[in-house]
């Protein structure tokens, strides 16, 4: 395992100036583009871990994953008549299809979903910033992960569309908090900061059926650890989620900010941290050393 | 004219009950639905009246032609940027409509349009509820026009599609100001209460070539006066403008308080209240009240 | 008159270089830019020319309104459950109205609703060709019509989207015929030349309640008149119907022939044929000339 | 093996009632709900089939992977220039969808992709239809596969969205065939009946890197057959593929016939048949069956 990590870093290690880093907000903008980092933690404990690994970036759209799993066990099956299961097709079109389908969103992962997921949240967990984190750092093992207040000030400043999302599925009914309260909560979800390790470490539940190997917790059910990983495969990737089925095979999400955590149900999960993007949004070195890693290893489900 | 509008109003009298006064907010279903007014004015001064023409009434979106009216002389022709002054189609999908024509509105008559209009307006006039209140009492004549402060919040309360229509302009960069206090200012707009005899008066100066007859003052220029004619007519009636031009053939514009509002340029204007609405938000009474004016006239654009 | 139409002419005659002249299919594209023609009937009888009076050209859309005119004393108000008498919005969704309205076209002068009105025709009128033809030729009182084969046949091959509205109308059930068949007498009608002159004459009994002056004959109802009026003066300009309105005033009916043909109700028709088009598809120079023509006879509906 | 697939038929052998058999074209309405089989075939060659498992039925759009697969090779990666690989979100949308992204489907199993597909194999290959069913006739090591002529005109009458679809595509110039000729083609790739048998054994290839066993042929490359197996895991299912990946997660493809046919890479292809559907048009007990197929043999990608 390190050695097929570090021939692939090796490999890719020059491979800059092919994407493009996130700057619709001025902090991300400012990353590095040369930052690359893999992480792999399996479940019998083991951690491999090569270049910027030890450095957190904004994990973005990677912490729906950890809202989405903070809420499962806490409503149950009503879950998906709030948010749907399927693929989203296409997300520019988001607005078109949330007035179709009478403000229900496809599924948790596109943003509108997201916003449906941490309202609900909201519910049930009013201080939920503080849970949320002390969430995600019992994962990881780690106390020091925090949100970036200027990303997330940042995020709440420029976020006219996902407003417009919000009071549209409340103009439907599927909505219930303030809107502002609602997106600053997801802001700050967005905002998190954590390193490939420390991610690594924090998806190693959805490879050990619902279970975090640091305390022998159940997180989430086997049923839903099955179903979370279901959705990262079919949804994971925006508008790329078919070719990376296709390129990687395995379930995994990615963020703006240029992380993606995929999981090998059963073995290990591995996290990537490359900041420049495809027309995708999602990072150009972190699918290609995901999808070597595949090979490598000779697993696919295909 | 006397005789005319009396004949009309014993004819309707008792035509009740085949309409549905509006109910999406409380303060618009405790409405008596039996309430029905005419009043005329002319550009030479005559007022005729009959019927509840005393009684005020919510004038909800007839508002939106008099702050297109005030914006008009401060913008000029870049006002077109903005917003389009073409008929809209269905009212149901102006998200999607909005999505496709990358945030701006058809025409100034849609809530997307009279939300940045009041955006624009709010740039250029800070106090504009004020502002607002004494340019309506100037055209009617009348000190006696407020706000109902009871509706406003009603329609701030529940105007969540509103607020998205306004988020997705701003995220498109057609929005500048707060959506919370643009749409405020929108809703105490939407919630200025005026009887048929000073709407009737307050519309004179669109016949008029733009000049209003009390006080000489030149409102809107003519070729402005032209222009909101020609959008009243093409877009003044929700989805059934169409059929309003047909039946009725002059310009106007209703509002779902059960209001119209109707001018003949160089002759006269015409209020009719009546609170039962057909399915496309229109008042019953009052275009059939228009329509069979225009036939005892005997003038028709047709 | 004479004089009026004469000093228009005069004043437009070297207007050219300011549109395009339509080239979506060949035998269009040869027409010369120069061309420029105006014709005038009163309901008395009386006939005014000037320019290319004399020759003829593709009428195109203009078609529409003698399609809605021979339609309408057929079916009734049923006509109505087909096809909707209000404005369009943008045409360029058309697809996506079709499918949320569930196949019903907004208008008879959209493609998609003249295709309705065609398909209605051919259930009556088995050998609509021939029997439109006489028709057209009645109104203006002129044998030397016929169709361009030419141009039907490019229409024909080209009209990929034209056949896709018929097919997404009949999986709706709103068509009953073979789409090939009645899009074929659509193409022809599109088709059909003819000159200012003759054209100014057909449209006259619109401007008299129906009544063909040069036969006495009733070609619609006076109220139908009176509709088909009203459907021209709010979408017989593609996108630019509400500004037409505007500018001129007046119904009418445009063509991507550069042909346009507008009434006023009592008084006359007026024709006119310049093809370079403005980006609405409709004729620079012909909505130049019929503003113009308005101003200059002080008659304007606002 | 036998053992586990003669449990499953056991226990759902009874289960009827519960969907509808598809009846938009007669010749399927008539099909008697209370059929069922399984079918499975390893890459060793060995055979196992339970219930029905001897009678044709329509295959449908299981048919979409056939005329895939013998795409594939044929055209390499250019083919995706021309159909997406993408999950296409609701069917329900595909004009919509197919006017935003300018003619070009979201994938090859959804009506508007396989129209594509079908469009560039006539193209290559003018007599399709007999080249296709020697095609499956090999795959399936079976002559005894034939159009159902009756099927394919039923489909082809009723196909009005389909044809809108093609012609909506021609007219972005991404279809270039008639489109009669070609949906003729594609309704007889519909109308192609099979038994589970042989279903499973044409599949087996998709399970073996590309290559049919029956007589060591490369029938796709292995890249393709990892491409095919992809798409059919996100978007085998209409829009219940994200839930069959969390039921069932194998790639598989399903039809209206009630047919289901799925492939476990290295391993197996199994066919079901049961023609019961759910709301999402895909076979309740060929659903239900192929999860407690994967929950038995202990192999799931989550």
């Amino acid at each position: 395992m390190e050695t097929i990590i570090k021939s692939i870093y090796e490999n890719y290690k020059n491979s800059v100036g092919i994407g493009k880093v996130a700057d619709y907000i001025p902090p991300l903008a400012k990353v590095s583009h040369e930052k690359y980092a893999i992480s792999v933690c399996t479940v019998e404990g083991e951690r491999f871990n090569v270049g910027d690994w030890q450095e957190k970036f904004s994990i973005q759209s990677i912490s729906k994953v950890f809202t989405l799993s903070l809420l499962a066990p806490l409503v149950g099956p009503e879950l998906w008549e709030c948010v749907g299961k399927e693929p989203s097709g296409s997300p520019f079109n988001s607005l078109v299809q949330l007035e179709y389908e009478k403000g229900i969103p496809r599924n948790p992962f596109i943003n509108a979903g997201a916003l449906v997921v941490t309202d609900k949240l909201l519910e049930k967990i009013p201080n939920l910033d503080d849970v949320l984190l002390d969430y995600v750092r019992g994962l990881s093992g780690s106390q020091d992960i925090h949100f970036c207040r200027d990303v997330a000030a940042s995020e709440y400043a420029t976020g006219e569309r996902n407003k417009a999302l919000a009071h549209l599925m409340k103009s439907f009914g599927n909505f219930k908090g303030k809107v502002s309260t609602v997106f600053r909560a997801y802001c700050n979800q967005c905002s998190i900061e954590m390193s490939t390790s420390q991610l690594a470490q924090a998806f190693i539940f959805l490879a050990n059926k619902g279970v975090n190997p640091l305390n022998g917790e159940q997180v989430v059910s086997c049923r839903d650890a099955k179903r979370i990983n279901s959705l990262m495969l079919t949804c994971g990737f925006y508008d790329e989620s078919g070719d990376f089925a296709y390129r990687v095979g395995l379930p995994g999400k990615s963020g703006v900010g240029g992380g993606i955590v995929a999981v090998i149900p059963g073995k290990l999960s591995i996290a990537v941290w490359s900041p420049e993007l495809n027309r995708y949004g999602n990072s150009c070195r972190g699918i290609s050393t995901l999808a070597d890693f595949t090979t490598e290893l000779g697993i696919s489900v295909f």
